[in-house]
């Protein structure tokens, strides 16, 4: 299947400024992008990099985890995480600078998805993604199959109706199903915490602490990042 | 299965006191408690409500979506569920004050449950469980199976192993691991949004308002809750 990974290089993660550097917020951004690749390709689909500008250095996977790494807060904004395997080359990028919901329904023109091609839409932040969460998606039933995120967003979709179009604005979810009626598309929606949880919000980070194992959580025990049990739910707090 | 049901009488969901008075808090956790029976039951569980005290007049189920009802800020505090149907009269209550922990160790004491005889713990705030979500983990292999809450917490679990021993402090979810491992018990995780959504906070609301069809959305939006999408992710707002 192929599947879309959007991903925006300008001044990713604003909402977690609160506990990043810009620099941090990039290469935060990458290791996610890295951990959401590899469980795409686990999970038999065929990423596409939906990027707003190349890409480069490449996005490097699975070393990461293993690699003597110290996050500096002065990090380089686009350097490159470590690991000696370079992202497979045959992973294709198509740079569009317009926004998400624009780039990507242009996508969806070009590949004209049909039950037998379809195309996944799989959001780059979605760190605790896994194959197996992956696969639940892939194998929905529905003309279009969407994990919900948190907060009405859409942050996985499998669309196999060429009429389908994503509107990204505002509650997502909501707005999906009523655009998937519109056109007549039957809808599945999969139950996955993991998908559910974009990494947006300090919040969020706990979810990785808790349920992560991979580059994106290595990459927030490395920066100092804990959990904090002192209040209702577990948060997170960072080492000064 | 034998499904048990904490709820706690005293002053509940006070996180939610930004949003609702106590009386409304206390209305509302009645309402989802209903929604997390009826869904138990349709998931072919044997719910048991292990309450702090006495649940007088008992929970009913069913008719309180449809029902005519307008809440009110200062409603009784204990006042019936509006509905015909009171909940069957087979559902069994467990009366006990003591803290949740050794409420919940002293009713696994009691039964023991086995492979063959297992025994779950279902949170009462767990508004959006689905009968489909509860079977997934009623079904979960694992001497333990887990589903976790957002924030470390543990949400709804199926114990096989006697000897393992809950302890809901804290980050739950990791304890649990830790307390399975250390008895030899195996450990399944359900990856279930729903089941990881307990209703506490304020923003958990608006997962209500989108995913929510039972009594506790019903009661929400009588209350005038209704979702604000003008931040990053949707939350919810209230008339006033």
């Amino acid at each position: 299947m192929e599947v879309l990974v959007p991903f925006s290089t300008d001044r990713p993660k604003t909402r977690l400024s609160d506990v990043f550097s810009p620099g941090e917020r990039e290469s935060f951004a990458r290791s996610m992008l890295a951990d959401v690749l590899r469980a795409v390709i686990d999970a038999g689909g065929h990423p596409r990099l939906l990027a707003t500008t190349d890409i480069d250095p490449p996005i490097e996977v699975d070393t990461y985890v293993e690699a003597d790494r110290h996050v500096e807060a002065d990090a380089p904004a686009n350097g490159p995480l470590p690991g000696d395997d370079p992202f497979p080359a045959d992973v294709p990028v198509t740079v569009d600078a317009r926004p998400l919901t624009t780039a990507v329904n242009d996508a969806l023109d070009r590949h004209e998805p049909t039950g037998s091609e379809p195309v996944a839409v799989v959001m780059a932040d979605l760190a605790l993604a896994t194959p197996e969460a992956l696969d639940r998606l892939f194998r929905a039933d529905g003309d279009v199959a969407i994990a919900p995120g948190r907060g009405g967003g859409t942050n996985a979709l499998v669309v196999r109706d060429p009429a389908f179009r994503v509107d990204y604005h505002g509650a997502s979810y909501l707005d999906h199903r009523h655009i998937a009626e519109e056109v007549g598309a039957s809808v599945a929606v999969v139950d996955s915490h993991r998908l559910a949880t974009d990494i947006d919000e300090r919040s969020d980070l706990a979810e990785l602490l808790i349920h992560g194992d991979g580059n994106a959580t290595a990459w927030l025990r490395d920066a100092g990042v804990g959990l904090d049990a002192t209040n209702g739910r577990v948060g997170v707090d960072r080492e000064e």
